[in-house]
């Protein structure tokens, strides 16, 4: 894509102390909108650009400008005003990073490490180059290669190598089950789409780690995930009774993967954790993202540096801050739309219920199954942690009401 | 002062998900601010009527109107824009206070208790119809009436009664000691001023309670406080040392006052933690403040419920949240401005040495003795985290440089 012309800077409309820098974050979702916190508490300025005026992160930061990621001018003019850029999603489009690098814009993470975010194809195929446990895996365009695949492992979960996110670009196939549905994923994406063989694991984990520009980096406890239809539930941290070698193996995989490729910022590695027929457990890298993720969202409350503050030292080259947790458990639960629109109310009683909870909501309206807001409980006895974080997010979205 | 015209409402410019409130604040100081990173984790709006449009709050928050808090039309207009209107500081004239009231807005904390915390002689004399043990105090307009209160009590301190603050409006008197500044003070308050006498305290305490509108109130611990030149340094949670007995009753002055003067939101009392001839202790009332409060702003990193979080619960009238610990020592260190203006490159170092320590700073421009931001340790041990704080805080500001 060719570079458009450079408009001419913006007036800069972020106000910080002499010195200080100013972090642009592409996308005003509820990533970007509890990276505020921490800027205002760091002193540091952020802006972000908005899909909408209302945006979630729009509401609550003064610099929001509205503008599409995908336009290379809007995104140009927007770190002109910045003095690194940064992202609430993995959506802005390679070539446009690319041609911002090339004008010496600081991208954090770089084009080069995101793409591993962006496309899973060539994700799949850099962790297999350097040795990370995946699911067995192949590329496929065709009918007779996915069947292929499936004569060898059985189950099969497609994917489409790009734009999928909670649970959306994901088709699982039983190995005998009906195919018309892969066919026509197939014919909208000759490109080819990504196979695996759908993993027979124990439980879901996730290791969050942070790398600065410096190569300095800091990982947090690794975390069990709980997923429902693809959908992040709950998080434990750290994940309950799981031995040290696997934690070891899990911290090492995502120190080695930020390492690697070039990752600047926060890295969340979605993992499986499996058992070999001996018992013997190990782990296999699913998903990863480069950017403040679901599962780390406990780390607002439960460490003593939030991935949203060490993301913003991160990609500011800040020497990172410590992730130690602040207490023996700390879960969230997920805030999901229900059928229940009045959140303001129903908060006001969980808060009345439980004052230890903290509530976080993102400013969004009510809609089934859309991500709202969440609940973290921390605390030293975990059945109380976890029964208390449950009901405050039930509460909440109307699924109880006592 | 009759009342303005009532200009119309401006567009609401805060963006709330559907049914959640706006809480107005006067005043875009460092508390406004610090008010920030709460509001966006409760999903609640939050606008300030700013100073200017660089001001400490109106860096950080969307909507922030630059109007005088002495203009009653300014203040009606920005308090009809918020569902609450609350307050950075005591400035807003009771007359502007009391009309808004008058018009049914939801003043809070109410113009009658505020009166307590704008003006020292009001205090004085309530504090002491409800027993509050005060040091000794009269209402002094002559030479002849200072002297008189001088006689009885030795050393005096003389306070205006509405305008002071770290130190300003105090004028310390020995017993024997000259006159001319206390009569050219006299002179120019022909109204009175407030004497007291010298205490010879042991230390100061602070009591930080919240109180809601329903009356549900919370109290966190009692701490310590550290003071150079009327100026807050330093803040010890909680206070090292401190007796049971002692601890109950500086916690029940605060509740007490905060139920007697009908406030809402945060109450400060600071204390003086005096020691009789036979070694009781004891304390006396020495400041109110409602608002949060220096000595509170340990609770950000400190308490499950910090000071900001839970004056926004309190003037909404939300359930109060857990005012607990969250580690057995917290010290918080203010940033006061040096001769080093450059304060990102020093706080860069002292992330550097010190990843456990919480830096907050407020956007502002360093000037010689102004408080520019504040530093918290939290841990286990006391002369450790004691330590890291006011080192990480001499580093900031340039006054040790390794």
């Amino acid at each position: 894509m060719p570079a458009d012309p450079v408009p001419s800077p913006a007036e800069p409309t972020v106000h910080v102390a002499p010195g200080f820098p100013v972090v642009g974050v592409v996308g005003a979702g509820q990533l970007a909108r509890m990276m505020a916190p921490p800027a205002v508490e760091l002193g540091v300025g952020l802006r972000v650009l908005a899909e909408s005026a209302q945006a979630s992160a729009a509401q609550v930061i003064p610099d929001a400008p509205v503008g599409d990621h995908r336009d290379e001018a809007a995104v140009r003019a927007f770190a002109a005003g910045a003095d690194v850029l940064t992202f609430d999603h993995e959506h802005v489009p390679q070539p446009i990073l690319q041609a911002l690098e090339a004008d010496g814009v600081a991208v954090r993470p770089p084009a080069a490490a995101l793409a591993h975010a962006q496309d899973k194809l060539v994700m799949r195929r850099r962790l297999t180059d350097l040795g990370v446990p995946c699911p067995c895996w192949r590329q496929v365009a065709t009918l007779d290669e996915l069947e292929a695949f499936a004569t060898e492992v059985g189950d099969v979960v497609l994917k489409t190598p790009t734009g999928g996110y909670d649970g959306k670009g994901v088709l699982v196939l039983p190995a005998d089950g009906p195919r018309d549905e892969a066919q026509r994923w197939l014919a909208a994406r000759p490109d080819g789409l990504l196979a695996e063989e759908k993993v027979p694991f124990t439980r879901e984990l996730a290791v969050l780690v942070a790398r600065s520009p410096s190569g300095q980096a800091a990982a947090w406890p690794v975390v069990e995930s709980i997923q429902v239809d693809g959908i992040c539930h709950e998080v434990i941290a750290p994940a309950p009774g799981l031995d040290d070698g696997t934690a070891a193996l899990a911290t090492e995989i995502g120190l080695k993967l930020a390492g690697e490729l070039g990752v600047v910022g926060v890295l969340a590695v979605e993992l499986f954790q499996t058992r070999s027929p001996d018992g013997t457990t190990g782990v296999l890298v699913n998903e990863l993202a480069m950017r403040p993720h679901n599962s780390g969202h406990w780390t607002i409350d439960g460490s003593l540096t939030s991935q949203f503050e060490q993301h913003l030292r991160a990609v500011l080259d800040l020497p990172l801050g410590d992730p130690r947790p602040r207490a023996r458990w700390a879960v969230m639960v997920n805030v999901l739309g229900g059928d229940y629109p009045d959140l303001y109310r129903s908060y006001l009683h969980v808060m009345a219920r439980d004052p230890g909870v903290k509530v976080h909501l993102y400013g969004k309206e009510v809609r089934p199954g859309r991500k709202v807001g969440h609940v973290t409980v921390t605390g030293r006895d975990l059945d109380d942690v976890r029964a208390r974080a449950r009901h405050a997010a039930a509460f909440i979205t109307g699924e109880i009401d006592e």
